[in-house]
């Protein structure tokens, strides 16, 4: 099997597996007891901080592990409100944060307060301009993503702490896809991540709250780890997550020039290899091991199957993989295709060799998923000025395979008005436009669902 | 060093060990993923899940993995509360549970909820009776440990929870101390338990919530664990947590003989060799494992430092051990000494000769701390029948040491003034009289601290 989900979770590092397994022995007893266990397992808990804070880029006082990097958000997010509470309750957010950012401004909503999302362009980016643009005087937190976990696009972070500290607004940086990589540039308030994201253990989050932020704990008290997050220290975890992010950083330099060399050849020749695909995410500015791209008339689910079959772990942020059916959030808000979806991240360590025979399979694997949908392909057909296209109740990418067998029965001139109740619908009928030369004239409402209008260009 | 703190923590039993190394490789990737390497994730998880809910009792989709005994705590009384939200606010606990139960109690009154405390007999039993007659028309849940996690002893969940059955009212059991040994009797409607406790690693908890309990989760929303944990989950961990006990189950009926021979000679012999010591906790229904007694004109502190010195790692819930310098909760509650203490919890497998060696070191270490502090001898004075001890600004144990000292100089009759500052002076003087055969006439006013007069008898 070759893994290439590394931004779901990398497999642990061998130093962090080291680590994890010595500290076992050294580092069970409770980190508060006077007693010599205790005493040595609050030496190994204040030098994996000291570790980790030098990585980040902070003091050891203000580094807290949590039991997951979601939890590091969740708490991150919700002191940091409480703290300046009285200035305000707006909260900013990129529309491309990881849904535990994006859950605890629901909730934060759900609970009285206001939200502004962040649009991004094109290629899932924000704008710092857009941040000094969102910011009010009663915001009490703006967070930015360092790099985007779908498409791998990198943040203007420092540009948006910027213009947040000239606010006197502070921005909380959630870097569980780049901290491997290097810490995160800027003058940021609040950072997050994730040790699993970089070959640590499961279990370890990193939460960094600079002196002087306004911090308020919510929920019960608790007084270990600075009473930011209750319940014993997972000694043996933290230790392997300090150790392993030291280890990956001293290899980080020479894995990203092997790993974007990859993910070029991947963005270079996926469009060669396989027709109608859309590779998404900024081309330049992103992480050195993620690449994604969209695959028109494809079921996303199907797709991985079939390279599950072929032997390869791959990841999809498209309508069809996910148990609720929903577009994946981030490609709605950049704009791009969602049907067919397909995230590519390389470990560190990842051959060309396997890079290679992934893209040896992959026209197959798209071919063969197109086939058993009935992807189109030309016909001749009766040519009517207008054609009504009754696709209710078929879900994602069924009417954009519809769309495409009929969009030739109008003259050049005409429109195919797709009746559709599905959400990517709204998602993917423009992105085919885009994708096709076609005009995509807009969406009307519908007794059911809606009408999605096209105009035949050519 | 002799590890006698295993209610803190027990060391990583060895099948724990074995199974969070092997499945280190097994169960490193994202369990919602549908590749290989997911769905053999999953698979774990679902095993684990279904072992651990059958020693607990309960279905495996009742049961949800958390980070730490006291994150199940903290979501179980939120999620409860806010579950039944409609019928009340108000929350009943014993005076003596765990820190997570009484902060999650706190928080709860400083979000306008009220709660009611229940007190405990000199035992630090709890009594189902007073459950019942805290039960109210808007009571929202009750919570009552298992068993003492400083004294040991087992309070009467079956039959609190069939009150609180009767009454239409949850009953959250906080089973950390005794899951270990053996499920929780009764028909509760909430446990929680944390892995560290029986010998399984750090990072795992237990929460199970019987169906038809309403439960509504708080804070930011989550796809993992029922929506109960948010965050990846620690799979390797819980492995291994469910494995230790199952393993630990296995052993547990003849562990309990062997500790219970071994803490019933340290509840006979420690009033025998040392003088001055009230062991304390309910004498029989007690867990296997833990024995607790206090030593009067001892500063639990520097007690613990002595026998570390002497190779003993133990605990203590006396005042002059923590931090803050309060005293334990759980002692003040039952109205017991609480200078001095120290709880010796037995990890299994302790071996007599341990045992034993603690015996024989005890009390050269208790006199050795007595000598230092100046504990009271006899000596002659003048009798006066009414004498005023000023110790204010003098922590504990030096009021009672003194007290000690000139209750001889006034005669049988006399009463001696203690004036203290000190917060544990209220729970130590009644207490020393108590042993002393003196009589504790009672707490008056004054300008500073308080007055503790004491009639000598004797």
């Amino acid at each position: 099997m070759v893994y290439f989900d590394a931004a779901s979770g990398a497999p642990l590092h061998p130093v962090a597996r080291q680590a994890l397994v010595a500290s076992l022995d050294e580092g069970w007893a409770d980190p508060a007891r006077l007693y010599k266990e205790g005493r040595r397992a609050r030496l190994l808990l204040d030098a994996a901080r000291e570790a980790a804070a030098e990585a980040v880029g902070c003091r050891a006082d203000e580094l807290t592990f949590t039991a997951s990097g979601t939890r590091a958000v969740h708490t991150g997010i919700a002191g940091a409100l409480a703290g300046r509470r009285r200035v305000g309750d707006h909260l900013i957010v990129s529309a491309v944060e990881h849904s535990s950012v994006l859950h605890s401004a629901e909730a934060h909503e759900a609970a009285g307060g206001s939200v502004t999302r962040v649009p991004v362009d094109r290629g899932g980016r924000a704008d710092a301009a857009s941040y000094a643009g969102a910011l009010r005087a009663d915001t009490a937190l703006a967070c930015l993503q360092s790099a985007n976990h779908e498409v791998g696009t990198e943040q203007p972070v420092a540009e948006a702490a910027e213009v947040c500290r000239a606010a006197g607004v502070p921005l909380l940086v959630d870097a569980a896809q780049s901290l491997g990589w290097g810490p995160v540039a800027g003058d940021w308030s609040l950072l997050t991540a994730s040790a699993h994201k970089w070959g640590g253990p499961p279990g370890v989050g990193l939460l960094a709250v600079r002196k002087g932020v306004r911090f308020a704990v919510r929920g019960p008290a608790d007084e270990r780890e600075s009473g930011r997050a209750a319940g014993f220290e997972n000694i043996p975890a933290i230790v392997a997550a300090a150790a392993s992010l030291r280890a990956v950083r001293a290899e980080a330099a020479a894995q990203a020039v092997r790993l974007r060399e990859l993910t070029e050849l991947i963005r270079a020749r996926v469009p060669e290899l396989v027709p109608d695909v859309e590779v998404v995410g900024d081309p330049v500015r992103r992480l050195p091991g993620i690449v994604t791209f969209s695959c028109l008339y494809v079921d996303g689910e199907a797709l991985l199957h079939e390279l599950d079959r072929e032997g390869f772990a791959v990841s999809s942020g498209s309508s069809c993989t996910s148990g609720t059916l929903t577009p994946s959030h981030v490609l709605r808000a950049m704009g791009v295709l969602s049907e067919g979806n397909v995230r590519v991240s390389l470990p560190a360590g990842t051959s060309a060799p396997d890079v290679e025979r992934f893209l040896a399979v992959l026209p197959g694997a798209v071919a063969g998923v197109r086939e058993k949908l009935g992807a189109p392909a030309p016909r001749a057909a009766v040519r009517r000025a207008e054609l009504v296209l009754d696709a209710l109740g078929k879900r994602c990418p069924v009417p954009v395979i519809e769309l495409a067998k009929v969009i030739g029965e109008v003259p050049v001139g005409g429109t195919v008005r797709v009746l559709a109740d599905d959400a990517a619908a709204r998602l993917d009928i423009p992105a085919w436009c885009e994708m096709r030369g076609q005009e995509y004239v807009g969406e009307e409402p519908a007794d059911e669902g809606a009408a999605y209008v096209v105009r035949r260009l050519s």
